[in-house]
Protein backbone atom coordinates (compact mmCIF):
# COMPACT_ATOMS: atom_id res chain seq x y z
CA UNK A 1 0.00 0.00 0.00
CA UNK A 2 1.55 3.33 -0.88
CA UNK A 3 0.76 7.01 -0.02
CA UNK A 4 1.46 10.25 -1.81
CA UNK A 5 3.46 11.97 1.74
CA UNK A 6 6.52 10.29 2.06
CA UNK A 7 6.09 8.88 5.51
CA UNK A 8 8.56 10.09 7.82
CA UNK A 9 11.07 7.76 9.84
CA UNK A 10 13.45 8.51 12.58
CA UNK A 11 16.98 7.02 13.59
CA UNK A 12 17.27 7.90 17.07
CA UNK A 13 20.40 7.32 19.08
CA UNK A 14 22.22 8.59 21.77
CA UNK A 15 25.63 8.57 19.60
CA UNK A 16 25.87 9.03 16.17
CA UNK A 17 23.32 6.87 14.72
CA UNK A 18 24.77 5.45 12.19
CA UNK A 19 23.82 2.03 13.47
CA UNK A 20 20.31 3.21 13.41
CA UNK A 21 20.68 4.17 9.94
CA UNK A 22 22.42 1.13 8.90
CA UNK A 23 20.01 -1.53 10.08
CA UNK A 24 16.99 0.60 9.70
CA UNK A 25 17.75 1.25 5.98
CA UNK A 26 18.05 -2.28 5.87
CA UNK A 27 15.18 -3.50 7.08
CA UNK A 28 13.00 -0.57 4.93
CA UNK A 29 14.76 -1.66 1.87
CA UNK A 30 12.48 -4.59 2.42
CA UNK A 31 9.57 -2.55 2.15
CA UNK A 32 10.21 -0.76 -1.56
CA UNK A 33 6.93 -0.08 -2.31
CA UNK A 34 6.57 2.64 0.12
CA UNK A 35 8.26 6.18 0.23
CA UNK A 36 10.31 7.50 3.24
CA UNK A 37 11.06 10.99 4.56
CA UNK A 38 14.26 10.05 6.43
CA UNK A 39 15.40 12.01 9.46
CA UNK A 40 18.56 10.95 11.63
CA UNK A 41 19.20 12.70 15.10
CA UNK A 42 21.92 11.65 16.97
CA UNK A 43 23.38 12.31 20.34
CA UNK A 44 20.28 11.88 22.16
CA UNK A 45 21.65 11.82 25.68
CA UNK A 46 19.40 13.77 28.27
CA UNK A 47 15.72 13.16 29.46
CA UNK A 48 14.97 16.56 28.00
CA UNK A 49 15.76 15.86 24.20
CA UNK A 50 13.93 12.62 24.34
CA UNK A 51 10.81 14.32 25.60
CA UNK A 52 11.60 16.67 22.50
CA UNK A 53 12.22 14.41 20.03
CA UNK A 54 8.98 12.28 21.30
CA UNK A 55 7.36 15.39 21.19
CA UNK A 56 7.90 15.83 16.89
CA UNK A 57 6.92 12.75 16.60
CA UNK A 58 3.66 12.32 18.19
CA UNK A 59 2.61 15.39 16.42
CA UNK A 60 3.63 14.22 13.03
CA UNK A 61 1.54 10.72 14.34
CA UNK A 62 -1.50 12.95 15.04
CA UNK A 63 -1.53 14.58 11.70
CA UNK A 64 -0.72 12.09 9.33
CA UNK A 65 1.20 9.23 8.36
CA UNK A 66 2.45 7.24 11.98
CA UNK A 67 6.61 7.94 11.65
CA UNK A 68 8.59 4.27 11.91
CA UNK A 69 11.21 4.95 14.94
CA UNK A 70 14.25 3.15 14.87
CA UNK A 71 15.87 3.64 17.92
CA UNK A 72 19.81 2.26 19.22
CA UNK A 73 19.58 4.40 22.16
CA UNK A 74 21.23 2.46 25.48
CA UNK A 75 20.08 4.10 28.36
CA UNK A 76 16.90 2.51 29.82
CA UNK A 77 15.65 6.37 30.98
CA UNK A 78 16.05 7.54 27.60
CA UNK A 79 14.92 4.21 25.69
CA UNK A 80 11.55 4.33 27.98
CA UNK A 81 11.24 7.68 27.26
CA UNK A 82 11.36 7.24 23.59
CA UNK A 83 9.76 4.26 24.17
CA UNK A 84 6.27 6.52 25.32
CA UNK A 85 5.66 8.02 21.23
CA UNK A 86 3.40 7.06 19.58
CA UNK A 87 5.29 6.03 16.24
CA UNK A 88 5.96 2.57 14.88
CA UNK A 89 9.00 1.77 17.25
CA UNK A 90 11.63 -0.68 16.13
CA UNK A 91 14.12 -0.84 19.39
CA UNK A 92 17.36 -2.29 17.79
CA UNK A 93 19.21 -2.63 21.55
CA UNK A 94 16.46 -3.11 23.72
CA UNK A 95 15.12 -6.15 21.89
CA UNK A 96 18.09 -8.10 21.66
CA UNK A 97 19.96 -7.22 24.85
CA UNK A 98 17.92 -9.31 27.08
CA UNK A 99 18.43 -12.42 24.80
CA UNK A 100 22.32 -11.97 25.22
CA UNK A 101 21.96 -11.06 28.89
CA UNK A 102 20.62 -14.11 29.72
CA UNK A 103 22.83 -16.31 27.42
CA UNK A 104 25.35 -14.91 28.49
CA UNK A 105 24.86 -14.77 31.86
CA UNK A 106 26.02 -10.99 32.08
CA UNK A 107 23.63 -8.08 32.66
CA UNK A 108 24.45 -5.30 30.02
CA UNK A 109 26.18 -2.50 31.27
CA UNK A 110 23.68 0.20 29.79
CA UNK A 111 26.20 2.69 28.99
CA UNK A 112 25.34 4.80 26.35
CA UNK A 113 26.82 3.28 22.64
CA UNK A 114 30.21 3.83 21.98
CA UNK A 115 30.16 1.70 18.59
CA UNK A 116 31.27 4.46 16.89
CA UNK A 117 33.70 6.07 19.50
CA UNK A 118 37.17 5.65 19.74
CA UNK A 119 36.79 2.07 21.43
CA UNK A 120 39.53 0.14 21.51
CA UNK A 121 42.83 2.83 21.49
CA UNK A 122 45.13 0.99 19.12
CA UNK A 123 42.33 -0.20 17.22
CA UNK A 124 41.19 3.02 16.48
CA UNK A 125 44.52 4.76 15.70
CA UNK A 126 45.60 1.48 13.44
CA UNK A 127 41.88 2.57 11.15
CA UNK A 128 43.73 6.23 11.54
CA UNK A 129 47.10 5.07 9.85
CA UNK A 130 45.41 3.02 7.28
CA UNK A 131 43.80 6.52 6.25
CA UNK A 132 47.30 8.08 6.07
CA UNK A 133 48.78 5.13 4.42
CA UNK A 134 45.91 5.03 1.64
CA UNK A 135 46.25 8.54 0.78
CA UNK A 136 49.94 8.61 0.55
CA UNK A 137 49.14 5.17 -1.71
CA UNK A 138 46.60 6.10 -3.93
CA UNK A 139 47.07 5.52 -7.87
CA UNK A 140 51.09 4.62 -7.44
CA UNK A 141 51.51 7.90 -6.00
CA UNK A 142 54.26 6.37 -3.71
CA UNK A 143 56.61 3.51 -3.50
CA UNK A 144 57.64 4.28 0.34
CA UNK A 145 56.63 1.00 2.52
CA UNK A 146 54.71 -0.55 -0.31
CA UNK A 147 55.76 -3.95 1.48
CA UNK A 148 53.53 -2.61 4.76
CA UNK A 149 50.43 -2.88 2.14
CA UNK A 150 47.77 -5.90 2.89
CA UNK A 151 46.54 -5.20 -0.61
CA UNK A 152 47.35 -3.72 -3.43
CA UNK A 153 44.78 -2.89 -5.99
CA UNK A 154 45.49 -2.84 -9.56
CA UNK A 155 43.42 -1.50 -12.27
CA UNK A 156 43.17 0.84 -15.53
CA UNK A 157 42.40 4.84 -14.55
CA UNK A 158 38.72 4.61 -13.72
CA UNK A 159 37.88 1.19 -12.60
CA UNK A 160 37.06 2.29 -9.22
CA UNK A 161 40.69 1.88 -6.96
CA UNK A 162 40.41 4.77 -4.75
CA UNK A 163 36.93 4.77 -2.98
CA UNK A 164 37.54 1.26 -2.91
CA UNK A 165 41.10 1.63 -1.29
CA UNK A 166 39.59 4.52 0.96
CA UNK A 167 36.98 2.24 2.21
CA UNK A 168 39.18 -0.77 3.17
CA UNK A 169 41.06 2.16 5.64
CA UNK A 170 38.46 3.73 6.88
CA UNK A 171 35.95 0.97 7.77
CA UNK A 172 38.23 -2.16 8.03
CA UNK A 173 41.26 -0.60 9.18
CA UNK A 174 43.12 -2.41 6.19
CA UNK A 175 46.52 -1.00 4.79
CA UNK A 176 45.58 -0.86 1.09
CA UNK A 177 47.81 0.77 -1.97
CA UNK A 178 46.45 1.14 -5.16
CA UNK A 179 48.16 1.29 -8.16
CA UNK A 180 47.21 1.88 -11.83
CA UNK A 181 48.05 0.14 -15.31
CA UNK A 182 48.79 1.83 -18.21
CA UNK A 183 49.24 1.51 -22.14
CA UNK A 184 53.10 0.71 -21.58
CA UNK A 185 52.10 -2.32 -19.12
CA UNK A 186 49.99 -3.69 -21.60
CA UNK A 187 52.65 -3.12 -24.39
CA UNK A 188 55.20 -5.32 -22.40
CA UNK A 189 52.73 -7.87 -21.08
CA UNK A 190 53.82 -7.50 -17.46
CA UNK A 191 53.60 -6.35 -13.97
CA UNK A 192 54.28 -2.75 -13.43
CA UNK A 193 58.11 -3.14 -12.04
CA UNK A 194 56.95 -1.99 -8.28
CA UNK A 195 54.04 -4.31 -7.81
CA UNK A 196 56.53 -7.37 -8.95
CA UNK A 197 57.95 -8.24 -5.43
CA UNK A 198 54.40 -8.09 -3.94
CA UNK A 199 52.43 -10.39 -6.69
CA UNK A 200 50.78 -12.13 -3.84
CA UNK A 201 49.50 -9.17 -2.35
CA UNK A 202 47.50 -7.69 -5.64
CA UNK A 203 43.78 -7.60 -6.18
CA UNK A 204 42.81 -6.51 -9.64
CA UNK A 205 39.80 -4.56 -11.05
CA UNK A 206 37.58 -4.58 -14.06
CA UNK A 207 34.28 -3.24 -15.48
CA UNK A 208 32.36 -3.18 -18.86
CA UNK A 209 33.91 -1.60 -21.41
CA UNK A 210 30.62 0.84 -22.20
CA UNK A 211 30.42 1.48 -18.48
CA UNK A 212 34.23 2.95 -18.14
CA UNK A 213 33.75 4.82 -21.62
CA UNK A 214 30.58 6.28 -19.69
CA UNK A 215 32.79 7.36 -16.69
CA UNK A 216 35.58 8.49 -18.57
CA UNK A 217 33.43 10.62 -20.58
CA UNK A 218 31.91 12.47 -17.66
CA UNK A 219 36.04 13.80 -16.96
CA UNK A 220 37.32 13.97 -20.81
CA UNK A 221 34.72 13.98 -23.80
CA UNK A 222 35.75 12.81 -26.37
CA UNK A 223 39.20 11.93 -25.79
CA UNK A 224 40.75 8.68 -27.00
CA UNK A 225 40.97 7.69 -23.24
CA UNK A 226 36.97 7.49 -22.85
CA UNK A 227 36.62 6.18 -26.30
CA UNK A 228 35.05 2.69 -26.28
CA UNK A 229 37.73 0.97 -28.00
CA UNK A 230 40.82 2.23 -25.94
CA UNK A 231 38.73 1.35 -22.43
CA UNK A 232 37.72 -2.32 -24.09
CA UNK A 233 41.31 -2.72 -24.94
CA UNK A 234 42.93 -1.67 -21.25
CA UNK A 235 39.76 -3.72 -19.81
CA UNK A 236 41.08 -7.05 -21.82
CA UNK A 237 44.81 -6.13 -21.57
CA UNK A 238 44.80 -5.98 -17.70
CA UNK A 239 42.10 -9.17 -17.54
CA UNK A 240 44.94 -11.18 -19.30
CA UNK A 241 47.28 -9.73 -17.19
CA UNK A 242 45.49 -10.88 -13.95
CA UNK A 243 45.02 -14.18 -15.18
CA UNK A 244 48.69 -14.61 -16.27
CA UNK A 245 50.07 -13.31 -13.19
CA UNK A 246 47.30 -15.65 -10.93
CA UNK A 247 45.52 -12.49 -9.69
CA UNK A 248 42.39 -12.52 -8.70
CA UNK A 249 40.69 -10.36 -9.70
CA UNK A 250 36.18 -8.84 -9.33
CA UNK A 251 34.04 -6.43 -12.11
CA UNK A 252 33.08 -3.30 -10.12
CA UNK A 253 30.61 -2.22 -12.80
CA UNK A 254 27.57 -3.44 -10.88
CA UNK A 255 28.96 -3.52 -7.41
CA UNK A 256 29.62 -0.90 -4.38
CA UNK A 257 32.42 -0.15 -2.70
CA UNK A 258 31.39 -1.92 0.53
CA UNK A 259 30.54 -4.90 -1.40
CA UNK A 260 33.88 -4.98 -3.30
CA UNK A 261 35.32 -4.24 0.23
CA UNK A 262 33.93 -7.97 1.52
CA UNK A 263 34.79 -9.30 -1.45
CA UNK A 264 38.60 -8.63 -1.09
CA UNK A 265 38.54 -9.09 2.55
CA UNK A 266 37.05 -12.45 1.80
CA UNK A 267 39.07 -13.51 -1.30
CA UNK A 268 42.51 -12.07 0.08
CA UNK A 269 42.01 -13.35 3.32
CA UNK A 270 42.45 -10.26 5.62
CA UNK A 271 42.08 -9.65 9.18
CA UNK A 272 40.37 -6.50 10.58
CA UNK B 1 30.93 -14.28 34.10
CA UNK B 2 34.18 -14.29 32.38
CA UNK B 3 35.68 -16.76 30.72
CA UNK B 4 39.54 -17.46 29.37
CA UNK B 5 38.86 -18.53 26.02
CA UNK B 6 37.45 -15.92 24.27
CA UNK B 7 33.63 -16.61 22.89
CA UNK B 8 33.10 -17.00 19.21
CA UNK B 9 30.81 -14.17 17.37
CA UNK B 10 29.61 -14.61 14.23
CA UNK B 11 28.37 -11.93 12.17
CA UNK B 12 26.33 -14.00 9.17
CA UNK B 13 25.17 -12.17 5.68
CA UNK B 14 23.93 -12.78 2.29
CA UNK B 15 25.27 -9.38 1.43
CA UNK B 16 28.54 -7.43 3.29
CA UNK B 17 28.13 -8.70 6.78
CA UNK B 18 28.59 -4.37 7.38
CA UNK B 19 25.11 -4.55 8.58
CA UNK B 20 25.32 -7.34 11.38
CA UNK B 21 28.98 -6.36 12.06
CA UNK B 22 28.03 -2.74 13.13
CA UNK B 23 24.62 -3.59 15.45
CA UNK B 24 26.19 -6.88 16.51
CA UNK B 25 29.20 -5.02 17.85
CA UNK B 26 27.25 -1.99 19.52
CA UNK B 27 25.39 -4.70 21.12
CA UNK B 28 28.68 -6.70 22.60
CA UNK B 29 29.85 -2.96 23.49
CA UNK B 30 27.26 -4.02 26.77
CA UNK B 31 28.86 -6.69 27.89
CA UNK B 32 32.63 -5.43 28.30
CA UNK B 33 33.76 -8.34 31.05
CA UNK B 34 33.74 -10.63 28.13
CA UNK B 35 36.08 -11.37 25.61
CA UNK B 36 35.01 -12.20 22.07
CA UNK B 37 36.80 -13.80 18.77
CA UNK B 38 34.76 -12.19 16.13
CA UNK B 39 34.15 -13.57 12.53
CA UNK B 40 32.29 -12.11 9.31
CA UNK B 41 30.65 -14.74 6.72
CA UNK B 42 29.62 -12.19 3.82
CA UNK B 43 27.73 -13.26 0.64
CA UNK B 44 26.04 -16.42 2.62
CA UNK B 45 23.48 -16.67 -0.93
CA UNK B 46 22.84 -20.65 -0.95
CA UNK B 47 21.54 -23.45 1.04
CA UNK B 48 24.37 -24.89 0.83
CA UNK B 49 26.60 -22.25 2.06
CA UNK B 50 24.47 -21.79 5.10
CA UNK B 51 24.48 -25.29 6.02
CA UNK B 52 28.33 -25.01 6.17
CA UNK B 53 28.28 -21.83 8.04
CA UNK B 54 25.59 -24.10 10.47
CA UNK B 55 27.89 -27.19 10.83
CA UNK B 56 31.21 -24.83 11.89
CA UNK B 57 29.21 -23.09 14.47
CA UNK B 58 27.31 -26.09 16.20
CA UNK B 59 31.19 -27.89 15.96
CA UNK B 60 32.08 -24.97 18.15
CA UNK B 61 28.87 -25.20 20.20
CA UNK B 62 29.98 -28.63 21.10
CA UNK B 63 33.34 -28.19 21.91
CA UNK B 64 33.53 -25.03 23.84
CA UNK B 65 31.08 -21.84 24.52
CA UNK B 66 28.25 -21.16 22.13
CA UNK B 67 28.97 -18.91 19.83
CA UNK B 68 26.90 -15.84 19.44
CA UNK B 69 25.41 -15.48 16.21
CA UNK B 70 24.22 -12.18 14.39
CA UNK B 71 22.32 -12.74 11.24
CA UNK B 72 20.94 -10.07 8.33
CA UNK B 73 20.15 -12.50 6.18
CA UNK B 74 16.92 -11.92 4.73
CA UNK B 75 15.39 -15.03 1.89
CA UNK B 76 13.39 -16.79 4.88
CA UNK B 77 15.38 -20.14 3.67
CA UNK B 78 18.56 -18.98 4.45
CA UNK B 79 17.30 -17.35 7.74
CA UNK B 80 15.22 -20.96 8.54
CA UNK B 81 18.80 -23.07 7.95
CA UNK B 82 20.78 -20.32 10.28
CA UNK B 83 17.88 -20.73 12.36
CA UNK B 84 18.78 -24.08 13.02
CA UNK B 85 22.36 -23.64 14.21
CA UNK B 86 23.53 -24.41 18.32
CA UNK B 87 24.89 -20.73 18.86
CA UNK B 88 22.99 -17.98 20.52
CA UNK B 89 21.06 -16.15 17.42
CA UNK B 90 19.97 -12.70 17.36
CA UNK B 91 18.27 -12.64 14.14
CA UNK B 92 18.60 -8.62 13.30
CA UNK B 93 15.87 -8.70 10.49
CA UNK B 94 13.40 -11.32 11.26
CA UNK B 95 12.75 -10.29 15.02
CA UNK B 96 11.67 -6.95 13.33
CA UNK B 97 10.33 -7.30 9.77
CA UNK B 98 7.55 -8.89 11.64
CA UNK B 99 6.28 -5.52 13.11
CA UNK B 100 6.95 -3.60 10.02
CA UNK B 101 5.17 -5.58 8.00
CA UNK B 102 1.67 -5.05 10.29
CA UNK B 103 2.59 -1.42 10.87
CA UNK B 104 2.98 -0.27 7.12
CA UNK B 105 0.26 -2.83 5.55
CA UNK B 106 2.81 -4.50 3.32
CA UNK B 107 4.59 -7.65 3.21
CA UNK B 108 8.25 -7.23 3.09
CA UNK B 109 9.86 -8.02 -0.19
CA UNK B 110 12.39 -11.09 1.21
CA UNK B 111 15.00 -9.88 -1.24
CA UNK B 112 18.49 -10.17 0.11
CA UNK B 113 19.64 -6.96 1.58
CA UNK B 114 21.18 -4.36 -0.83
CA UNK B 115 21.45 -1.76 2.19
CA UNK B 116 25.23 -1.70 0.98
CA UNK B 117 24.46 -2.44 -2.34
CA UNK B 118 24.73 0.46 -5.40
CA UNK B 119 20.52 0.78 -4.41
CA UNK B 120 19.90 4.37 -5.69
CA UNK B 121 22.20 4.75 -8.62
CA UNK B 122 22.47 8.63 -8.22
CA UNK B 123 23.17 8.70 -5.07
CA UNK B 124 26.12 5.90 -5.03
CA UNK B 125 27.29 8.27 -8.00
CA UNK B 126 27.00 11.19 -5.97
CA UNK B 127 28.76 9.24 -3.11
CA UNK B 128 31.78 8.55 -5.30
CA UNK B 129 31.71 11.30 -6.69
CA UNK B 130 32.05 13.25 -3.35
CA UNK B 131 34.74 10.91 -2.78
CA UNK B 132 36.81 12.27 -5.72
CA UNK B 133 35.84 15.82 -4.88
CA UNK B 134 37.50 14.82 -1.25
CA UNK B 135 40.78 13.50 -2.69
CA UNK B 136 41.44 16.36 -4.54
CA UNK B 137 40.66 18.48 -2.07
CA UNK B 138 42.40 17.33 0.75
CA UNK B 139 44.91 19.75 2.26
CA UNK B 140 44.08 22.60 0.23
CA UNK B 141 46.00 20.98 -2.59
CA UNK B 142 43.10 22.63 -4.79
CA UNK B 143 41.24 25.22 -4.84
CA UNK B 144 39.13 24.63 -8.39
CA UNK B 145 34.99 24.70 -7.61
CA UNK B 146 35.22 24.96 -3.62
CA UNK B 147 32.25 27.12 -3.82
CA UNK B 148 30.87 23.11 -4.64
CA UNK B 149 31.75 22.50 -0.97
CA UNK B 150 28.96 21.68 1.81
CA UNK B 151 31.41 22.30 4.49
CA UNK B 152 35.52 23.22 4.33
CA UNK B 153 36.93 21.96 7.46
CA UNK B 154 40.21 23.81 8.50
CA UNK B 155 42.60 23.61 11.57
CA UNK B 156 46.53 23.31 11.79
CA UNK B 157 48.36 19.95 10.84
CA UNK B 158 47.18 16.53 12.41
CA UNK B 159 43.92 17.33 14.34
CA UNK B 160 42.00 14.74 11.85
CA UNK B 161 40.79 16.75 8.97
CA UNK B 162 41.65 14.05 6.52
CA UNK B 163 40.14 11.03 7.28
CA UNK B 164 37.14 13.03 8.98
CA UNK B 165 36.66 14.48 5.54
CA UNK B 166 37.12 10.92 3.78
CA UNK B 167 34.49 9.75 6.34
CA UNK B 168 31.88 12.73 5.46
CA UNK B 169 32.42 11.93 1.58
CA UNK B 170 32.63 7.86 1.68
CA UNK B 171 29.32 7.85 4.21
CA UNK B 172 27.52 10.64 3.87
CA UNK B 173 28.18 11.45 0.17
CA UNK B 174 28.95 14.89 1.58
CA UNK B 175 31.76 17.48 -0.76
CA UNK B 176 34.05 18.29 2.31
CA UNK B 177 37.23 20.07 1.45
CA UNK B 178 39.81 20.73 3.80
CA UNK B 179 42.31 23.22 4.52
CA UNK B 180 45.21 23.72 6.76
CA UNK B 181 45.64 26.60 8.93
CA UNK B 182 49.34 27.99 9.33
CA UNK B 183 51.61 30.35 11.22
CA UNK B 184 51.19 32.97 9.00
CA UNK B 185 47.46 33.04 9.24
CA UNK B 186 47.77 33.01 12.71
CA UNK B 187 50.52 35.98 12.30
CA UNK B 188 47.61 37.91 10.27
CA UNK B 189 45.23 36.58 12.36
CA UNK B 190 42.96 36.08 9.50
CA UNK B 191 41.27 33.53 7.97
CA UNK B 192 43.73 32.11 4.72
CA UNK B 193 42.27 34.24 1.54
CA UNK B 194 40.37 31.15 -0.25
CA UNK B 195 38.37 30.52 2.33
CA UNK B 196 37.13 33.87 2.70
CA UNK B 197 34.15 33.81 0.56
CA UNK B 198 33.55 30.96 2.27
CA UNK B 199 33.06 31.30 6.12
CA UNK B 200 29.86 30.33 6.64
CA UNK B 201 31.10 26.62 5.04
CA UNK B 202 33.65 26.50 7.25
CA UNK B 203 33.78 24.06 10.37
CA UNK B 204 37.35 24.23 12.63
CA UNK B 205 38.86 21.43 14.69
CA UNK B 206 41.13 21.63 17.46
CA UNK B 207 42.62 18.93 19.77
CA UNK B 208 44.40 18.95 23.20
CA UNK B 209 48.53 20.78 22.45
CA UNK B 210 49.75 17.75 24.50
CA UNK B 211 47.54 14.86 22.40
CA UNK B 212 48.79 17.47 18.75
CA UNK B 213 52.40 17.30 20.23
CA UNK B 214 52.33 13.10 20.75
CA UNK B 215 51.20 12.65 16.89
CA UNK B 216 53.07 15.23 15.16
CA UNK B 217 56.24 13.57 17.43
CA UNK B 218 55.10 10.05 15.26
CA UNK B 219 55.87 12.00 12.05
CA UNK B 220 58.73 14.23 13.30
CA UNK B 221 60.25 13.11 16.66
CA UNK B 222 62.08 16.15 17.97
CA UNK B 223 61.51 19.10 15.92
CA UNK B 224 60.07 22.62 16.70
CA UNK B 225 56.34 21.41 14.60
CA UNK B 226 56.12 18.93 17.06
CA UNK B 227 57.35 20.64 20.51
CA UNK B 228 54.31 20.90 22.69
CA UNK B 229 54.64 25.12 22.61
CA UNK B 230 54.18 25.37 19.14
CA UNK B 231 51.26 22.84 19.27
CA UNK B 232 49.86 24.97 21.90
CA UNK B 233 50.38 27.95 20.27
CA UNK B 234 48.78 27.07 16.70
CA UNK B 235 45.64 25.49 18.40
CA UNK B 236 45.16 28.56 20.79
CA UNK B 237 45.44 30.82 17.83
CA UNK B 238 43.06 28.70 15.58
CA UNK B 239 40.59 28.62 18.24
CA UNK B 240 41.06 32.54 18.57
CA UNK B 241 40.19 32.76 14.71
CA UNK B 242 37.26 30.39 14.92
CA UNK B 243 35.48 32.41 17.43
CA UNK B 244 36.16 35.51 15.87
CA UNK B 245 34.72 34.54 12.35
CA UNK B 246 31.94 32.54 14.27
CA UNK B 247 33.03 29.27 12.87
CA UNK B 248 31.46 26.29 15.00
CA UNK B 249 34.85 24.23 16.29
CA UNK B 250 35.32 20.60 17.79
CA UNK B 251 37.77 18.79 19.97
CA UNK B 252 38.71 15.94 18.03
CA UNK B 253 40.98 14.58 21.05
CA UNK B 254 38.66 12.37 22.28
CA UNK B 255 36.11 11.44 19.33
CA UNK B 256 36.31 9.46 16.75
CA UNK B 257 35.96 10.24 12.69
CA UNK B 258 32.53 9.00 13.11
CA UNK B 259 31.38 11.32 15.94
CA UNK B 260 33.43 14.44 14.42
CA UNK B 261 30.99 13.45 11.13
CA UNK B 262 27.69 13.29 13.25
CA UNK B 263 28.05 16.69 15.11
CA UNK B 264 29.42 18.22 11.36
CA UNK B 265 26.48 17.45 10.10
CA UNK B 266 24.03 17.86 12.64
CA UNK B 267 25.78 22.04 13.36
CA UNK B 268 26.45 22.30 9.70
CA UNK B 269 22.52 21.33 9.06
CA UNK B 270 23.71 19.10 6.42
CA UNK B 271 21.18 16.79 4.49
CA UNK B 272 22.82 13.39 3.21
Amino acid sequence: MTNDAPRPVYFLSDSTGITAETLGNTLLTQFPANDFDRITVPFITTIEQARAVVKVIDNLAANGLRPVVFSTAVGSDIRQTLATCKGIIVDLIGTHVGVLESALGTPASGEPGRAHGLGNAARYQSRMAAVEYAMEHDDGQSLRALEKAQVILVAPSRCGKTPTTMYLALQHGIFAANFPLVDEDFEREGLPRPLRPFVSKCFGLTTNPLRLSQVRTERRRGSPYASLRQCGFELRSAERLYVSHGIPYLNSASVSVEEMAATILQKMNLKH
